[in-house]
């Protein structure tokens, strides 16, 4: 990481809400909830997953990727492992 | 829900690996683990969540959208569910 | 399909829109068009292939797998189809 | 754009074969081809376009958010373009 420790504790804070949404789905499944209720708490779980990827992409843009004191071959590994990471989700 | 005893199971067991997908999550953002490592962590998570949502899905059409038990009506409302969950996945 | 022609009107409608956006991508890059624009009229052709596609999973429901004149044989067939499609949207 | 020659060409004909894909979701509708047959004519038109947007994507990070004779602000303005199209895939 070795990014701010402003992005650090907003990005645990959101992990933190992640894991409590997943308890939920446990819950929901021990006390047989309605099959549509859990699908929805599922796409919500995948909604917030989405926006915790998305703000570690910026971050890493940010932080690596244009890093104007990195030197060319950092900021160039920095947008190959981008690139990695987002073939699973440009597809 | 009201799906098959096995069923529960297996989704239990799935939301419960989950949970420690996202565990793991939280350890490298403690740890501060490379960047590209966290987005990778991450967006296993979200395959996972695509394969519980699969199982979910298909539990729901198997049990509600084709009980040959339930009326036409049921079947309907059963159908429009999975529809609108699939708003956020078919977009 | 065998759906409703009215079904099969308003799809046509979908694919010949979705034909000129594409057709809008080929003239933006004869063009050298700036990248950002390229990329939003791609992520908007994605749009309209998951409303093209969110459309044919309702009627496919509607018309197949819910079809009170087919036997349950021909119902899960056409489950089956459905869940085999939306593996390539769900995860 | 601005990009060279060869990523032009070589995204100029993945457009025409995507357009071609777009044109046989036509002819099966018309022809009134199976249900699912469609329905993976369309699903594999997206995934067309995901790889098309993931080229486009990658040519952005090479010659405009990495190009060194470009200043900083050119470079984050590129990033920031970046992250617009970007809310489109990782949600």
């Amino acid at each position: 990481m070795s990014h701010t420790i402003q992005d650090k504790t907003k990005l645990l804070a959101r992990v933190r809400r992640l894991r409590g949404q997943v308890d939920a789905i446990e819950r929901a499944l021990v006390a047989e909830a309605e099959c549509g209720e859990v699908m929805h708490l599922v796409a919500a779980v995948r909604g917030a997953i989405g926006g915790l990827s998305h703000e570690l992409i910026e971050d890493h843009l940010r932080s690596h990727v244009l890093d104007v004191e990195a030197d060319e071959v950092a900021r160039e590994r920095a947008a190959a492992e981008l690139l990695s990471v987002l073939r699973t989700y440009v597809k």
